[in-house]
């Protein structure tokens, strides 16, 4: 199975670095820019899985190890079962 | 407009992250994870662009700060106008 798994901070929870990166676009002359966010993404490839079994497989990898709970949401895409 | 802008290493070169998430995976008991390669994203808010420029910009961005070119490749999307 091919996937992709995209890890962010929740909303409402301070992102410093994303707040690093727009005052350095804003610097180098993008005044344009209001707001950036940061996150993560995740390209995993598994050896097959049963059917069905793929989505909550990688909820699991979240839970157990990718995103920290308290701070982050994730979403997870199956790109080829 | 809202962007999202994807930053992930050049096929080819070593993504240590990822073999390091990879290895936690299956010492967790994953032993079905084959590969894991870690990238970045960027959701990016600005000022109304003139229409047709906005990727242009975003591919900016991506040239002056948001990516290495020797290692990084990059992909924008323009979620909203």
């Amino acid at each position: 199975m091919k996937a992709r798994i995209h890890v962010f901070l929740k909303e409402g929870v301070l992102d410093p670095q994303g707040k690093a990166v727009m005052n350095a676009l804003r610097t180098l002359g993008f005044g344009e820019v209001q707001s950036v966010r940061q996150g993560k993404f995740f390209d995993v490839e598994t050896d097959p899985l049963a059917p069905g079994e793929s989505e909550a497989r990688l909820r699991e990898y979240c839970q157990k190890l990718l995103a920290n709970p308290v701070i982050e949401n994730y979403r997870v895409e199956v790109l080829e079962p």
